[in-house]
């Protein structure tokens, strides 16, 4: 393990601070505080399923363990809840108005893990084993389906006409998320996917739920469509650089901090930024790295691949460029993301809390 | 098969008609409106999803085959479209203004059966392989979502305060369809279930998206709560009434109407109504059928029966008053809608279509 650690995320920052005032404390606290509000109103929708639904969306939320426990994990980062908060205010609204926002992203959110783990393949989430694994598949899909159906119930029951549009956004973006999946799907059969393919499902996958997340609280609080438009770029360019951060730790990333295995995208095979940048790179690295990448799509040993097999991958992935251009891509989408932000009129302490959420998520290692 | 076609349901009619009067001719004509005017905005709905989704939702509604090659299938009764319009009529709107409405349930709908044929592992669907068998179960689990997703937004583009009204009673619906599923689920792996668990079951699984058919048009219109819940209280009961038929139909309906396998019901050990009534009965009949039953859960060879051993079962739940039971029960719950919409001011016209509707529900064959 030692020999491979040097190449890992954990020695060097995934990517260099974009602004050295970064107030990690500050941000800190708007996690927490979308954590406390939104979760006691989660844990109460989520209560609502009928038995045994119930019971396997606790146990995916982390809030028991798979003989029923009472457990404490941790769900996530909670950046979505933090973003819905902090929309509503943007629009002058007090944060507890984004509140059913925040509970309705977290549970799409939640439904598409549910069933994008089961559609994967993969037994691991959170540091635990994942629904599909722990209660099979027809659990898996089931609670998916009704988390889903309940984010909406959450915000339809306000009977307000500003839900009715928040829904319709949450709705947009759900057939994103859907869009996005079926095109990772469909990128893991091809021999070849461009950066720009990747890109857009990335968009998909991440960009549309956090964009929502971000106009969420704002429409709830009767912001107009401008500004919730606005706040969606913000919110989407966010997501990218979100999205390229997570390519990287999803193969430099610390196994301890992630919770996944070492080299996680490498094993799943995983056509991520880095892979396809490092693909389309050209020169003698990149075309290595072609070579032993298709001789792996038809391996039968692949299963049994040593750490060394995938820190080579690791090493011509970072050689070819792949590395240094997605924490480039992180930057760049950080920057478009603030610049975003720049257009919408909201109170001063509002946006620099938005700025330092943007910078935190580039920045991280989980 | 000849010595088993006299207890099967084509010879004699499911259950008596309740009006000897049922204008067969008049709900043909209805279930084609609601086809005709449907299936365009359906199929353009469905046209909006990202390959390969569209194709897989094309093969599932029957208008390709697996090959891609167009075909000419039926889509189901299409039931819940004509009460959708009729609905929209009830209010005082034009049949048109129930359209989106009609639509939405149907995806919906179908969302249910993609992943519930998953979830019960059922090969055939509408005389054809289901999606799971054909494209794989990823891709019934991404498109079964894609409807879902499709039917919230096709009611909330519209853009006003009756869609949000008529997305949350879908939403509430849809919810119930989940109940249903998960409770018909939990069922399987029982010993026994009452009868009350049963209609509790089938309430959920059928009649609350019947309902939803039979409120979302006059919501979509302007009724107000008052009527909706009417309205919803006729379609609950005539949904459950439907799966009374349902139920006999999946034991002795003909499969060359059906579409099923003979026996249908009885090979998936399914704890139907005709079944739990004979459990419930008491007698020789019901004591004999239960311990063939207990001795099929554990049985090695039960995926080898031949037709006498199920005709046997049949044969028992019959002697055991279990099909008399649910015929009588189809009828009760047709009793309790016709009254239900006797409580609603309508044009004389809609009610005499909603009646016959209710009549053809319980003499169909298929």
């Amino acid at each position: 393990m030692s020999l491979i650690t040097g190449t890992r995320g954990e020695t060097v920052p995934t990517v260099p601070p974009v602004n050295p005032a970064v107030d990690t404390a500050d941000v800190t606290t708007l996690l927490e505080r979308g954590r406390a509000l939104a979760t006691p109103v989660l844990r109460a929708a989520v209560d609502r399923l009928a038995a045994p639904m119930d019971t396997v969306a606790a146990y995916h939320f982390g809030w028991i363990d798979a003989q029923g426990n009472p457990a404490d994990g941790d769900g996530g980062k909670a950046v979505r809840p933090a973003l819905a908060l902090l929309s509503a205010e943007a629009a002058g609204a007090a944060p507890e108005v984004g509140i059913p926002g925040a509970v309705a992203v977290e549970l799409v959110h939640n439904f598409s893990l549910l069933h994008d783990d089961l559609m994967d393949g993969d037994e691991q989430r959170r540091h635990r084993d994942t629904v599909w694994k722990v209660h099979g598949p027809a659990q898996a899909i089931l609670v998916g389906d009704a988390l889903f159906a309940l984010a909406n119930e959450v915000l339809l029951e306000l009977g307000t006409v500003e839900a009715g549009r928040a829904t319709r956004r949450l709705t947009t973006a759900t057939r994103k998320l859907i869009d996005g999946q079926a095109q990772d799907i469909s990128y893991e059969h091809r021999e070849t996917v461009t950066v720009e393919e990747c890109l857009e499902m990335e968009g998909n996958k991440t960009g549309a739920l956090l964009a929502c997340a971000v106009s969420i609280g704002a429409v709830l609080g009767g912001a107009d469509d401008r500004t919730a438009d606005k706040l969606e770029e913000y919110g989407y360019h966010l997501g990218l650089a979100f999205q390229a951060v997570d390519d990287l730790l999803g193969i430099w990333g610390d196994p301890e901090s992630t919770g996944k295995q070492t080299w996680s995208d490498l094993r799943q095979r995983k056509k991520s930024l880095p892979v396809v940048a490092a693909l389309a790179a050209g020169g003698p690295a990149s075309r290595r790295l072609a070579e032993l990448l298709a001789a792996d799509a038809k391996s039968q040993d692949f299963a049994s691949f040593s750490e060394e097999e995938f820190a080579t991958r690791a090493a011509l992935i970072e050689e070819a460029g792949g590395r240094a251009w997605t924490s480039e891509e992180a930057r760049r989408q950080h920057a478009v993301a603030l610049a975003a932000l720049e257009e919408v009129d909201m109170p001063h302490r509002v946006r620099a809390q938005l700025s330092a959420l943007a910078d935190f998520v580039v920045v991280r290692k989980r």
